[in-house]
């Protein structure tokens, strides 16, 4: 992780802006700066980014992963044992003495859309000016290096390994939760093998049955597969943090042909998609583009979400393919590709594919074949 | 879910502060007022809580699990495709004509430690003095009803079941997440039998071997197990949102004397801290004495965590079994109770049960057995 070179750009940034620190709240962004993330938050972790150098503040169960894993140049650690209480015993000690450095009407960067306001008012009280520096991190992340697309790409390949061999059980009777516990064993034994001593989770959302798949998102339940259902799986996949995701909708028995056509016509609206995605284009064109497809055939109120989202890090990254959104792609911009019709009655229908544009087109990290024909199961 | 109760009683300590309408944001916070439970929050959901009515925002995806799950009295629905575009594309058009009809300076409860400072400074920019009532909910949340209990149960229950069938292929060779996936599948298995059309979901942090041991919070990882390895195994399981902890570290070839005398302090410890919460004691009493255990036998140093916190819809909630913590227990909460004991070169130790306060006493919900004997594997 080219932790250095990401923080000489944001601080070129907060150098533009007349920022001369920024605190960094949210997780996904401080592993980002930093290489460190915990697990859980409930004890307050801050990443402090200074024109000449970088500070966190952990919890004392952290003190030696931090130590371990944070590129950063100064560590400050609180504690909670009474034989410590004559230490720091809150993040906000060591914070409120870091700051003191600077006179009042210093100009601090935070993440408005992500802070807590009750730190955001705590900052305030100590007299920082606070500006945004959220969209820049936003922004940054947006465009991965050669590093993330490795992690993503066994990702990709790992989430088409699960996929597969949940769907070898696809059958009436196994529940959703069933259904996605053969793809996660099986992702885990393949990763064990082939990336010892590495970082990898996993997500399933499984819709199955007329009624659920018709609801996009959803928990996987323990409702059993059966005749007649339409099934939405979504599989997602992280390596060393970098998620791809891997949708593939399809049939428990036999399905009407009203049924195969709109998972045709799905296949084909993201089809479409994934054709037209490239650097140069709009995100907005790509969305509407897909939507087209439905909209021609007759089902577009039956749309009900964007084509797709970046991905990296976190689940789901700004900034998203939505038909009013003019940002121009770029290489190293990841997007699923994933539009959705849902029928009551019928059913829903979407697949979703992960894709990193490069300098002259695109290319999905994700393979498991999409036709009608591989997605019916008797 | 007694959702029409929660909204009184909320709505009581509203009138008591002069608070008219109430903004909650936090996913858990929604779900406990609601009902209502989105997977993803990157297009934001909004619960609203009027003296008169209850209001809930939400993305066109969500619409029909909205109308299913939601006990609120209306439900608005924002879009993203094209063809929408005449109508509300944003959650916050709704809002900002739902508050139109306060007058300024009306008192607006926020939660101010999870609401976003930019979600905080457009509220303040409306006019509104913004009240914090996130303490209330905590409060609320902190003691569990009888249904409540009744899930978290099943969840203590299932989570046994998880560990008994991880534990059972410990051997040096199998690597973390394979060692958490045996539990996952007998855990899907088992839940699908017993409790069809449920949503059930877990999480592990498996730490193996003398180094990630010694840190309490890491991620499982393709690392194998290996003669002399200590592993802290952390299983958690969740039955319709509430969770059950359940930790149990062990040793995979011969421990050394040392090592199993600190498993037996870490277990004495444990056992001093289930004895005695009951209603009535404070948090800090509970943590200080179990602490006492380690300090006793010159361990005091090693220790770098408060010994349980609050569980239920969210990982950790407050209130927390802290040496600074006053607060009397009461009936109804419940509490994980895991002190741990963490040394450089000897690995780290920790069980952890999760434990619900009665009237007169507790009782825990996960029973796996916590002796050293079960804990060594050839």
């Amino acid at each position: 992780m080219k932790i250095n070179k990401r923080i000489q750009i944001f601080r070129e940034f907060m150098e533009q802006k007349g920022v001369r620190l920024s605190l960094i709240w949210d997780p996904d962004n401080q592993y980002y700066l930093s290489g460190f993330r915990a697990i859980i938050y409930s004890r307050p972790i801050v990443t402090l980014i200074h024109a000449d150098k970088t500070e966190l503040i952990v919890p004392g169960l952290e003190e030696l992963h931090a130590l371990e894993k944070a590129k950063v140049d100064k560590l400050y650690v609180y504690y909670e044992q009474i034989d410590m209480a004559h230490k720091e015993i809150s993040y906000l000690e060591h914070l409120t003495r870091l700051l003191k450095k600077y006179p009042a009407g210093t100009k601090l960067g935070v993440e408005l859309g992500l802070l807590p306001a009750s730190v955001y008012l705590f900052l305030q009280e100590q007299g920082f000016e606070l500006v945004d520096v959220g969209q820049k991190i936003i922004n940054m992340r947006a465009i991965k290096d050669e590093q993330e697309i490795e992690l993503l790409k066994i990702a990709g390949q790992l989430s088409d390994y699960a996929i597969g061999e949940s769907l070898k059980h696809a059958r009436a009777g196994i529940s959703e939760l069933e259904f996605d516990s053969y793809g996660d064993k099986f992702l885990l034994e393949i990763a064990s093998k082939d990336y010892p001593e590495e970082l990898i989770g996993y997500a399933n959302w499984t819709c199955s049955g007329i009624k659920r798949s018709a609801m996009p998102h959803l928990y996987s339940s323990t409702r059993k597969f059966a005749d007649g259902d339409v099934v939405v799986h979504s599989r997602q996949v992280w390596f060393n943090g970098y998620r791809a995701e891997n949708e593939r909708t399809f049939f428990v028995g036999k399905p009407s042909e009203k049924q195969k056509d709109l998972l045709k016509l799905a296949i084909e609206a993201q089809r479409v998609g994934m054709e037209m995605i490239q650097p140069g284009i709009t995100a907005k064109e790509v969305d509407i583009a897909s939507y087209q497809v439905f909209k021609k055939a007759g089902y577009g109120e039956y749309v009900n979400h964007r084509i797709g989202h970046g991905l990296g890090l976190s689940e789901h990254e700004e900034p998203y393919l939505r038909f009013d959104n003019d940002l121009v792609l770029e290489e190293g911009m990841v997007y699923t590709i994933e539009p959705g019709v849902y029928v009551p009655g019928l059913g829903g229908f979407r697949h979703s594919d992960t894709i990193i544009l490069t300098k002259t087109g695109s290319f999905s990290i994700t393979q498991y074949p999409r036709e009608l024909e591989y997605m019916l199961f008797d």
